[in-house]
């Protein structure tokens, strides 16, 4: 927790000890990104570069570290992705180079981070050493740290979001608190703290349009949620009984809030150690109704247009994955894309969508309204699919 | 209406009248496109590409043909604008070259098109001969037409938006008829339609989600409302009272519905002829309230957060915008942005606003929180804005 380090004494050590490149010479694609996805490829240090419109590998990006548990967020412009891995590396990617344009080594274990809205500052939550650092995005030179710190020192930060107002809102799992960090002025932000808020946060997420925050709780059941519109209120306590299931299973992969999916007024989120997909209703807050499903769900993908939900599994059903009919709330398709489903994006028209089999070393492309394959494109041991329209989305 | 003509012969004539130019020798800028946005010069057959990272001109785009109702979509991989003239031009713009790359007069009076959600097909609505006729994104080569004939010949098309699926929906002004066209074999795409929705359709829009299709009615009050998942139900008429008005004032400019906003479940749309915000509950379809502004409002719009509803006026107000916070419906800041405010568009994550001051021939940039001007652009009588970023958001 190296509490005995000055916040600038700190980042200048972890940035020596890390790689920084800024100098590329590969030629640019003369070409748009728009259509672009980002896709890990998780044990080999490196991810590729799919374009959606031909549904095919554009480069392979090589030289990005541990991606055991990788993120992306995209510039405003959406030429580059910033991955954050587990490694604590923070790598600057130019979607048009096809390669790595500038890398360090912010912190020491990490799993993920976020872009403010205006594109200026890249905010990332650390494990080890704790805390929440902020960068530059266009030259990743440090600018302020928030350490995070709680009664036992620095706390392991997760579930850092993007809000609107160049706001970050991110969660202490050690220190049972949600803060909002105010990046007006990245070198000095603000913080709004709320502690207390129950123990052990595992991860948070933003609700798409940047308003409602909500904290997983692993030490006890049910999730914190915080309105930005409402600081002054703070956080309260929703979804009591959530974690806990009414016959326990054993929970196999704990569910991240990414997996949390959103239609309309709906919020759907995967039980803890159940075979469920659950339904809650985002102006109460209340359950609204759950579906059966054929295992312990991990990610819920609502389609942009709200109709459909796909979902994947935890071992050992990952080899699956169902498709609910929003309206009818029924299953209406099962797809066996390849071994080991990690993760799944729409295209951000919702028209295709793409699955990775780890384990197949495949992505699969559907077609998400007559469920034929549109393509399979090779990739090694794929993980996370990122579209490169995830720039203009808010919270990433 | 020229109903002696072919389908095909038509558009062999329409395609000899009109320029078509292919060629192109511009170099390509290096950089993506993600933060660009395209703003119409109504009065010089130009446009605008605006860098709103910079907040500055990167090009001008000539030879456009009249853009006095101009508007604006872009290919999935956000590198071409379609631009539909009223002239019947349909001009495809490169971002990155700074110039228009392919052109073709399509028809003799047009308001407007969509473009499919897989970016394949571009759907263009015509007043003159009527019908909407569909092209190829990329040679713009004609590839079906639907004459949209109904009892008094061709009827005049509007409203024309993309829907989930490949389909493009629209009203027939003439026709009194909501249709929807399946483009999944655009040489002869399948229709469904549904006549006698009441008088005069005379513009029509979808809601973001690609799910309820609206048009509004100028023979008579209502809005003609139908459900894309629930084709087999047809429109039904909402909102019975809308376009009346208690005590009523001069329309001096038609709403168009692309002027109505949407934050969460509740609609935004400016009463004609009163100087009102009306609110619609989106689940039940029935009025929610309504705030008083100064003027006759023409565009009503949202910031993607839900937390802001801009709002610009007709003549003799047309120099204000007013600000209204959604949570409280109250008037929070009133702006000049100069003379004849005819647009405004959001960056994608809502951290800036773009407004047109078509007479003062000035762009303005906002920050849409702390309300400060960023940046004035010159532009030569600037009217519709539009960001790239539309690429990925469905309907257009």
């Amino acid at each position: 927790m190296c509490p005995d380090l000055t916040r600038r004494g700190m980042i200048g050590a972890l940035l020596a000890a890390g790689a920084a490149r800024t100098a590329h010479a590969a030629p640019l694609a003369p070409r748009a990104t728009g259509d672009l996805a980002l896709v890990i490829e998780r044990a080999d240090t490196s991810a590729l570069i799919i374009d959606t419109t031909r549904r095919e590998t554009v480069a392979r990006v090589t030289g990005l570290g541990d991606l055991s548990h990788a993120t992306a967020v995209f510039s405003r412009d959406a030429r580059f992705a910033y991955v954050f891995g587990r490694d604590g590396g923070l790598s600057k990617v130019d979607l048009l180079a096809g390669e790595v344009v500038n890398r360090i080594v912010q912190g020491g274990n990490s799993i993920g981070g976020a872009i403010s809205d205006d594109g200026a500052v890249i905010a990332v939550g650390n494990y080890s050493p704790g805390g929440v650092r902020l960068f530059d995005a266009g030259s990743l030179a440090p600018l302020g740290e928030i350490p995070a710190t709680w009664a036992g020192g620095r706390s392991k930060v997760v579930g850092v979001v993007s809000a609107p107002g160049r706001r970050f809102v991110f969660s202490l799992y050690d220190g049972d608190a949600i803060w909002v960090a105010d990046g007006a002025d990245p070198r000095a932000p603000e913080i709004t703290r709320y502690d207390g808020i129950g123990r052990l946060p595992y991860d948070g997420n933003i609700t798409s349009d940047g308003r409602h925050y909500l904290a997983g709780l692993f030490g006890e059941d049910g999730v914190a949620l915080l309105d930005l519109w409402d600081l002054e209120a703070g956080p309260r306590r929703i979804l009591d009984g959530y974690g806990k299931g009414a016959e326990k299973l054993p929970v196999y992969k704990m569910p991240h809030l990414e997996g949390w999916g959103r239609a309309g007024g709906l919020l759907l989120l995967p039980a803890v150690g159940r075979h469920e997909v659950l339904f809650v209703d985002a102006a109460s807050w209340t359950p609204a109704g759950a579906v059966a499903v054929r295992g312990q769900p991990v990610f819920i993908v609502v389609r942009p247009d709200g109709r459909q939900a796909w979902v994947n599994y935890a071992f050992p059903d990952n080899g699956w994955v169902d498709v609910i009919d929003l309206r009818s709330r029924r299953l209406v398709k099962t797809l066996e894309p390849g071994k080991a489903v990690l993760h799944m994006e729409f295209s951000p028209r919702g028209e295709q969508m793409w699955v990775s089999a780890r384990d197949s070393n495949m992505l699969v492309a559907y077609d998400s309204r007559s469920f034929a394959v549109l393509a399979e494109v090779p990739a090694r041991s794929p993980s996370g699919i990122f579209m490169a329209a995830r720039a203009h989305a808010m919270g990433r």
